[in-house]
């Protein structure tokens, strides 16, 4: 949206917001109602209120008695006024007074009527007379507790979210989309088909993995295992914590610890140990296990690593924002004549793995830069800096990526190449980073013997393969809603008979899909068929086999797959001889 | 050996080291040599001096002088004395001074002459006289720093460690046994084959399996995963940690808390996270995500977990006793129906492993009990103990296992059935373990609905499948001494050329080798083919393909396996259908 368009619908969200407040008012009883502040948001505004309860019921109410209002054509007025005026015209608003009081001394503070019966504390600007706000949309979305000024030692408000927008057609499309997005949601799609759950007591963005989830990150892990053997890696499995010693030479104590889980205290306790944030110095230690030359290089390192962050509770969401998540982790220790070829090749790696998982499409190309101006953020000189993003950005350039630049977005030790991707509600994450460090090898001593005899350091590249597997299991689940592709999933056939007399040939069937290694199951409860088709397929299981007297006659199966396509009559070994041609070939 | 047999020779052990003292006193000068304690130990005793550095080439003269004495036929003589009386006896001797001063006011206090000229502080009992130790044989080990009484904050005084046996064939026979277990020692051998290593700042108990490592266990856990699959086991990925609160409802904050990794403290901070000792709690959750009926049961949860405890530094040990490691956990929900057959699945399950692995010639069966009279560590009552320890008795019998019975080493939950194994050291550890939990379902609120509508609790087995990884990869490089069988290898074969001209044909080899997925390396360096091979044996390779220009010429290749077994004029085809054939069979 242009610039000046946004200014004009922020500013009508705000008015709409001085609205709801002064129908909340009307609605409830003045006296009843102590407002605190209502600014606009992305997709409409809210206002808080110290107030007696409100229930969903009363939205409409509400709603009727904002369109009342705006009806009568009420005019927004300005008016300047001193400190002391202020603090009395608010009397008996606690929560206006307090910010009043805050405001330093001799600032102007402007009020907004309202017609003639209520006035905001408020900067504006407003639109100049309801009016103006005919051919807008609104809609009351929900009341949540939120606390004064998000300081949980303050009382609980009630917050009311309005959704708002400049007609009725774009306030359709965005509950729409809003709708569509909470049927995909992965937190929502995820838990009800079994792939995860949480549970209070073990604690926020801690999911626990359910029989099918950890069968699909199962088959993604052994995938990238597989496929980086493949291109040369060596594997490693390296300690999830450490003393605080390794964190102060990789420079994380200083410049990522309050992102750690850490145990014990410095003050007190001989040793004190931290949760790894990342995998970098362990893995390192393989390199380090003997003197290296320059024949050894490119030593690639990759591992199915778990990692800690120590992230607030309220952050935490689904798979996507977690405190532990295992990622497919890796290091490259190159030569500088090798850095080209080798960033080259981790792009392939990550290119094939999201073309596999059918994400490529959805994906953008960040080169994360330092940003000069909070220096403190990283180590290295401005010099340093600039000739390795100069290097990046030549590397990008040569392989034709598409991509946006990002100042401060880098690690603390050099520039990265971060895959971006949205989530149904349209926020952005890294899914997968490839990142160049031009300075951790040096404060780990890894030097090689060069051709000439001579200790050189090495360039480290960073980098994940698939990212991390639970938040990438996430956007599966969205982009898929739930029926992933054949081969990610846990169960892929479920076999059913209609009558008692077919049980047993089911059962024959179901025994033969097993030593073919095809993950199925078998339902053969005194059920009417409709009601297991009707539970099989609210599990977005990829196909039923279902068998009754016919087939059982003429030694054919009958088969139901996703979206209702079904065919009748066909062979149990050409089945098969689908199934597998469909698994090997990753179908998505 | 015999009850009496053992007390002769620990007496004599005893007496020799008192004969080191009154040696080191003559070789060092008694002025010189303030003595503390020496007690006969497994394989023979130490004393504890406080006095100049020894030296190890001083070793040979304090035999000498030992010898001497006993050439002498002096007498051992008690005598018993007052407090005062030995108080006076032991001025200049500070360390027998303090013990003295410890005794209780009144109690006899006994003395031990050698000979005239020497007198030790000593309860006894002794041989006669020094003749009567003649036939035994000993010899010095070694000397280390020990702090007297074992306290960091005393002196820190020299231990000499003495072997001592009743005859030279046995000291010979356990000096051989020694030397050979320091050659097969995981500690040793994985570190110098580059299975692992562990960083002084990363921390004791920290392991980190290098690619040789890394690439068996997973090859293990792939193994596991597979198997218990096929045998009905669902998979889950639970987190590592987890608030306090789970572990209260669990019974481990209140029965093991002292072993657990603790993030936060309770008095300070809103939520205390703890690193999971065990993974039950976290399973269970599975089970818990919906309301379970008899039809449900058994059910099967196995997952690749990773575990925390906190040992102290000085207890760690290698691969065997760590911090951190990863373990085939699974838990059988069943009913009381159900219990003794999935059992036997589970001991099915482990023997099957062990047998796979060549482990189970070398383990014991061992039914832990609860003990009655330590009432504290366990829950439950004495009732329930009894009939589950008795049920499990019966299963066992029924089984047929030759087991043996050990009070107090059950979980805080119920009885265990310990698979042990020893190391090359003799110390005893459990490798795989399978549990009867009575207790722990009710606590989760963990029913199911039976046949009639009625909620029950089941039984839970905890169980373990091939043990943690860390230490069945441990007990496998002592079992094969680094000669890992072949399918259990990170690199199965390596191709050398033995000229330059045949450096094209090796690498013709490499590739055909890596497309039928035998883990291969080459080396085609410009060396000599001895030094090559040389290299390659101390490695512990499976096999070295070695071809020079008749393998060339004729289109063959020479191998030669471990042990110098060799053979020539092979073709690379049959070779590869013999590894294959070899890997397939898991051959041992």
């Amino acid at each position: 949206m242009e610039d000046e368009k946004l200014e004009k619908l922020q500013m009508s969200r705000h008015s709409l917001s001085h609205v709801l407040a002064k129908a909340i008012k009307n609605v409830y009883g003045k006296e009843n109602v102590k407002l605190a502040i209502g600014p606009a948001i992305d997709n409409g505004f809210y206002y808080d209120f110290d107030m007696p309860s409100i229930s969903p019921d009363d939205f409409e109410k509400i709603e009727k008695e904002m369109k009342a209002i705006i009806n009568k054509n009420e005019e927004f007025k300005r008016e300047e006024i001193s400190k002391e005026q202020a603090l009395k015209m608010f009397e008996g608003e606690p929560y206006k007074i307090e910010l009043i009081n805050d405001l330093p001394e001799g600032e102007t503070i402007s009020v907004y009527y309202l017609g003639d019966d209520f006035v905001d504390l408020c900067r504006g600007p407003h639109v100049s007379n309801t009016s103006k706000l005919q051919s807008y949309a609104y809609k009351i979305n929900r009341v949540s507790g939120a606390y004064w000024r998000g300081d949980e030692h303050n009382k609980m408000l009630q917050r009311v979210y309005v959704y708002a927008f400049a007609d009725k057609k774009q306030l359709a499309d965005y509950i729409n989309m809003i709708e569509e997005a909470k049927k995909r949601d992965h937190n929502k799609v995820g838990r009800e088909l079994e792939y995860f759950t949480t549970v209070d007591y073990i604690g926020q963005g801690l999911p626990i993995m359910l029989p099918r989830g950890a069968k699909t990150i199962q088959i993604m892990q052994r995938f990238v295992e597989d496929e980086e053997e493949r291109r040369g890696y060596l594997l490693t499995k390296t300690p999830f914590m450490s003393k605080n010693d390794l964190f102060k030479i990789s420079g994380h104590w200083d410049h990522y610890k309050e992102s750690m889980f850490v145990l014990g205290d410095e003050k007190k306790d001989k040793e004190v140990f931290c949760l790894r944030p990342m995998t970098c110095p362990f893995q390192y230690q393989a390199y380090l296990n003997r003197p290296r030359s320059y024949r050894d290089l490119p030593m690639r390192l990759a591992e199915t690593s778990t990692l800690f962050r120590n992230e607030a509770s309220g952050e935490c969401h689904g798979l996507i924002r977690v405190r532990q998540f295992t990622i497919s982790e890796g290091h490259l220790m190159v030569r500088p004549d090798q850095l080209e070829d080798e960033f080259k090749g981790c792009l392939d790696l990550a290119t094939y793995m999201l073309k596999t998982l059918g994400l490529y499409e959805d994906v953008s190309f960040r080169f994360s830069k330092w940003d000069e101006n909070n220096k403190d953020k990283y180590i290295g000189s401005k010099q340093e800096w600039e000739r390795v993003q100069g290097e990046m950005r030549r590397i990008l350039n040569d392989l034709k990526i598409d991509y946006f630049e990002a100042d401060g977005e880098a690690a603390f030790y050099g520039p990265k190449l971060d895959i971006q991707i949205k989530n149904v509600h349209g926020k952005e994450d890294t899914i997968i980073t490839i990142q160049i460090d031009f300075q951790i090898a040096e404060r780990f001593g890894m030097f090689y013997t060069d051709e000439n005899g001579e200790k050189k350091l090495p360039y480290i590249i960073h980098r994940t393969s698939i990212g991390c597997y639970e938040r990438t299991l996430a956007y599966l689940l969205e982009k898929y809603a739930g029926a992933l592709p054949l081969w990610l999933c846990a169960e892929q056939v479920r076999v059913m008979n209609i009558s008692e007399a077919s049980e047993y040939y089911a059962n024959e069937i179901y025994k033969k899909l097993q030593s073919y290694n095809i993950r199925c199951t078998i339902d053969v409860r005194n059920e009417k068929i409709g009601y297991k088709i009707r539970e099989a397929a609210t599990t977005k299981i990829p196909y039923m086999i279902i068998v009754g007297d016919g087939e059982k006659e003429n030694g054919t199966i009958s088969i139901r797959g996703r979206g209702n396509k079904s065919a009748s009559g066909l062979k149990l070994d050409d089945f098969i001889a689908r199934l597998n041609k469909e698994i090997a070939e990753k179908k998505i």
